[in-house]
């Protein structure tokens, strides 16, 4: 199949819940950027972190391999800094290969839980 | 009417949550591929099935007949194979006449539902 | 200020939810259809319904005035037939001004609420 | 990094929720207009809010600096006038500089909250 997408992707609502209701790690607190690569190379990735008072932090490198999906947890990004909660972010997502970026949040710091996903902004 | 839309999608999220509370099917946790075909034709959608962790599965075949709209339960697609619960996926929709696809969540998992839907990415 | 938008959009997804819980009109489960017009003429706007099984309703006919939005709730499209609940549909907005269509559905079937919103198709 | 986005948006969804479940300021009632500049200048943005009955009320003056992101919430905006709850309402977001923008609300009017986020309509 053709690759699907663009290079380059933003999205602007950013947010980690402190908090969480229910098992873990379905149940708990988390956003997440779904990446779709459908073409035959691997996508490699870098996302940047936005935040309202700091410089942004970058990039982390992550892996799409060919003709594969990941959905990759903000709340796992480590290197080269965690994301803390309840801190506005937002994020840009650059790739050597076209994807397709969507963002979703499962917000359960109440009994239960509430959840968006929309598609990033395509560059 | 003119035929509205694209003939390629994609959507990168896909979770079908494992478990439901609510009467069914109404309540039951799934998600839904919404298909929109405004021509005077019949739209005959192919759609591909990424995971994580191994090869696109599909084409699942549908039909939506001229000037109507489908929606279509990911859970309910069973030929090649069903897509299993609680695992990530992406897909992409590709048909012979322009539609509009947008992508919806219903998560009854806990006894509140939440949901989600956003316009697929045109590709 | 300029004219902003489209003058048509699609939306897939529709489905009033039978039952609410919580005071009327705020809590009442519905779909709303949002638009905006930016433009110093008013809006003569055409709606269209889409079923799964027979042929398409319409148009139902919304005015809104330059430099205004107007907020339908799809429950509330009377003439030429109201939108049963219970069943899926999608609509098709046309406009002979430049008009932004966003999609919004509030569902209190149970006890406590669930949203979502997308931005509509534009043509 | 290069300015990611467009100079004029559009939401035409805009509800204020009355009421509120939960610790302030998190768990208010609330809607979101997530703006990131991923440009190397200030972003100078004036918001404009348009109502179903009256003349559009504006601009609100908001900076979002170079290279950072600022969620906005509705509530907030004071200067001219501030947004009454319960109201239908849209808004444009106008900047010398590309941006992009994300529309999010989080309703906990009732015991459990919910929420919607979807990017913005790049004009």
């Amino acid at each position: 199949m053709e690759a699907i997408g663009r290079r380059r992707w933003a999205i602007a609502e950013g947010y980690l819940p402190a908090g969480s209701h229910g098992p873990a790690p379905q149940m708990t607190s988390h956003e997440t950027v779904c990446i779709l690569n459908t073409s035959d190379q691997h996508a490699h990735i870098r996302i940047t972190i936005f935040y309202a008072d700091r410089e942004p932090v970058g990039p982390y490198l992550v892996t799409v391999p060919a003709r594969r999906t990941r959905h990759v947890r903000f709340n796992d990004l480590k290197d080269p800094a965690p994301i803390p909660t309840d801190t506005d972010y937002a994020s840009v997502i650059e790739s050597n290969v076209r994807i397709v970026v969507q963002h979703t949040r499962l917000d359960s710091r109440q009994a239960e839980n509430a959840l968006f996903s929309t598609m990033a902004f395509p560059a």
